[in-house]
C-alpha cells in the first residue's frame, strides 16, 4: 500500500506523457481518469474506488467527453480529500469556481504557456479580415464560377475594400498576456499600429505605446479593430452586445480568439447584414463544437475551428505547466498559477 | 500649342487620381493610353497620333489587358523621345528591360512602397500552413460531411501536424526590403523565430540576429521554412528546383510572395504528395490568374490569388510613388527608383 498522495489524470496528455512520471512519479500515485460516464466516474471517487482519496487533479477539456464539465454537482462529488485542480488551458469556463471554493479546492490554469499562440491566432484573423484574404482564399477554391471548374482569381478592385493593418487602430478589450502578445505582434508592422487597451485596471509596466483608455465605450469609439481577451465570467457573457457594436465606427472589424459567449451573436451577424462591420475574425462561437451557419455566409468573415492553442509546442507547455502546478501544490502547497478569484 | 513635355498614363491610377495633376499638371502634360488594342496604341505613338512625343509613361500591370505587357515589340515601337517608363510594382517582369536599355530608356519601380504589405501576405502564409489555419478554415466550410450541412470543426489530433512559428527556423532567400520586413515580423513572435538569409551580397546595416549563410544550398539545408524574396529574371526562372527543394529538410514549408515562375511548380506539388515538405503557402503562380487545380487538393497549402499589395494604403503609395519618379525625372533628369539593372 502506498503512502504517496493521489493524482488524477483527468483528460488527454499528450506531448509531456513521459514527462509524467518525471515529474510526479517520485511523490504521487498518479491515476488516469477512464470511465466512460459520469456516473461510472462517481462511484470511483467513492468508497475504496480507484480514484478516492485524490488530493489533486489534472484536468483537460476533452475530459468533458466522458464526464461533462466540472459544473457544481460534479465539483460537489468529488471527494473532500481534493485540494486543487490543475486545469490545462488559460480559459477554465468549464470549472465552476465557487462551488470549488466552497469545498476549499483551489483552481490553477496555465497562463502564459498559451500567450504568443492564441495572440498568433488573433493576429492571422485580424490580416485575414482586413486585407480580405479570408476571401481572396475562398474565391481561389471555387471552382463553380470557372470554365471547366478550374480554381478562381480575384475579383478586380479587391483592394478597394482591403486595409494595411498599420492604417488601423488596434483596441485591446482585457490587456493581458495574449492582448499584450498581440499588441507586441501588431507593433512589428511598418508603420507599427496604434494600440489602445482597456482592462478593468490600468497595467504596471506596460510600454510606452499601449495607450490606455478609460472606459470600455471610448476604446469601442475609438478602434478600428477591437479584439477581445478577456475571459468567459458571468459579467463577461454578452459583454459585447448591440449597444457596443453599435459604438464601433462604421467600417470596423471584430476579432475573438477568447470566448463566443463573450460576443452577442446575432448582434454581431446583425451588423455583418448591415455592413456596419466590415469583417469579423472568430475562433470561437457560443455553441462550440455548433458554429452558426449563417456565419458561413459572409465574403468578410474568417472562421477558425477555436484553434488558438492546436500546436505540438503549446500543448506540450501546457502539459507540463499543469503537471508542474501539481508538483509545486504538492511540495510547497500551492501552484504558480492560482486563478485570479482566488488572489 | 503646349511646350511641357508629354507624359503617357499607361493602366491604373485610382488612389491617386487626385495627385496627378498635383504632381504632373505644373510641369506635364499628361495624356491617357485609352488604345483597346496594341495594333491602336502602336498607331497614335507615331506620327501626330496622341501619344507622339512621350518623355515619360507610368505603366502599371492592369493595361497589359489591352496592349499586352512590355516586351520587346512594344518597347521597340516607343518613340525615340521615351526616356523613363515608371513601373508601378515592386515586380517589373513584364518589362523588357534589355530592350528598354538598348534604347536609351531608364526604368523605375516601386520598392519600399509594398515592402509591408507584402511582408505580411508571407506572414499570413507562415501562420496558415505552420499552425494548419489552412486546413482549419476549410474545415469548418465543409457542410458536406456534417449532419443536416451544418458547419464542420476540427478533426481530432491536429494539433499534431501543427506548430508554433517560435519553433521553426525563418529561411530567406533574397534578403531585400520585402524579407527584412518579414524577418522583423517574425521576430516579434515570443520567443523570436531564428532567421537565416541568403542573398548574392552580405547586406550592410543588418540586425545582429539575422545571420547570413554562405550559400543558397546551407540555406535550405537549416531551415524550416523557406520564404522566398528574389526577383523573376531569366537567372531565378526554376531557381528552386527538385534538387533545392529535397535539400529542405522533411516537414518543412515553402512560401512563396515573389513570382511563381521561381519556384518548379511541380517539383513542388511532388514534395507535397509525397510528404516531403509539411505545407505550402502561396500568393503567386507560374501562369497567373491561373492556378494549378492540383494545389487545390492539397489540405496543408494555403492559396491566395496574388493578393501581396492589393490593399487601398499600399495601391495609393505605389501609385503616388511612380508618378513622383516621373516627377524627379522632368525635374532632376532622374527619379529616385532606377531599377537595379541600371545602378
Amino acid at each position: 500500500m502506498t503512502s504517496k498522495p493521489r493524482v488524477l489524470i483527468c483528460g488527454d496528455i499528450v506531448w509531456a506523457h513521459e514527462q509524467v512520471q518525471f515529474l510526479l512519479g517520485p511523490i504521487a500515485e498518479v491515476v488516469r481518469m477512464d470511465s466512460s460516464s459520469r456516473e461510472e466516474f462517481y462511484k470511483e471517487l467513492g468508497g475504496d474506488g480507484k480514484f478516492s482519496g485524490t488530493v489533486a487533479i489534472y484536468r483537460h477539456n476533452s475530459s468533458a467527453d466522458r464526464i461533462g464539465v466540472f459544473d457544481k454537482d460534479l465539483v460537489e462529488h468529488l471527494p473532500s480529500s481534493v485540494k486543487w485542480i490543475a486545469h490545462n488551458g488559460a480559459g477554465y469556463d468549464q470549472i465552476d469556481v465557487d462551488a470549488c471554493k466552497s469545498k476549499g479546492i483551489k483552481v490553477s490554469n496555465t497562463p502564459g504557456a498559451v500567450d504568443d499562440a492564441t495572440a498568433t491566432t488573433a493576429l492571422y484573423l485580424l490580416i485575414s479580415v482586413t486585407r480580405l484574404y479570408c476571401l481572396g482564399e475562398r474565391v481561389v477554391r471555387d471552382t463553380s464560377k470557372t470554365a471547366s471548374g478550374s480554381p478562381g482569381w480575384k475579383p478586380s478592385g479587391i483592394s478597394n475594400s482591403a486595409h494595411d493593418p498599420s492604417a488601423l487602430v488596434l483596441g485591446i478589450l482585457g490587456m493581458g498576456g495574449i492582448g499584450l502578445r498581440l499588441a507586441y505582434l501588431c507593433r512589428a508592422f511598418d508603420p507599427p499600429m496604434r494600440v489602445l487597451y482597456y482592462s478593468r485596471s490600468v497595467k504596471p509596466d506596460m510600454p510606452d505605446w499601449a495607450e490606455y483608455v478609460q472606459s470600455q465605450d471610448e476604446l469601442l469609439e475609438r478602434s478600428d479593430v477591437l479584439s477581445v481577451h478577456v475571459p468567459l465570467r458571468d459579467d463577461t457573457v454578452g459583454l459585447i452586445g448591440e449597444k457596443e457594436i453599435r459604438k464601433l465606427r462604421k467600417g470596423s472589424y471584430i476579432v475573438n480568439t477568447a470566448r463566443g459567449k463573450i460576443i452577442d451573436e446575432e448582434a454581431l451577424i446583425g451588423a455583418l447584414e448591415d455592413g456596419h462591420l466590415a469583417g469579423a475574425g472568430l475562433d470561437v462561437y457560443p455553441n462550440e463544437p455548433n458554429i452558426n451557419p449563417k456565419l458561413l455566409t459572409f465574403s468578410n468573415v474568417a472562421l477558425l475551428p477555436h484553434m488558438g492553442t492546436e500546436t505540438r509546442e503549446a500543448q506540450c507547455k501546457m502539459e507540463v505547466r499543469a503537471l508542474t502546478n501539481i508538483k509545486d501544490f504538492l511540495e510547497k502547497g500551492a501552484g504558480r498559477d492560482l486563478i485570479v478569484e482566488y488572489q
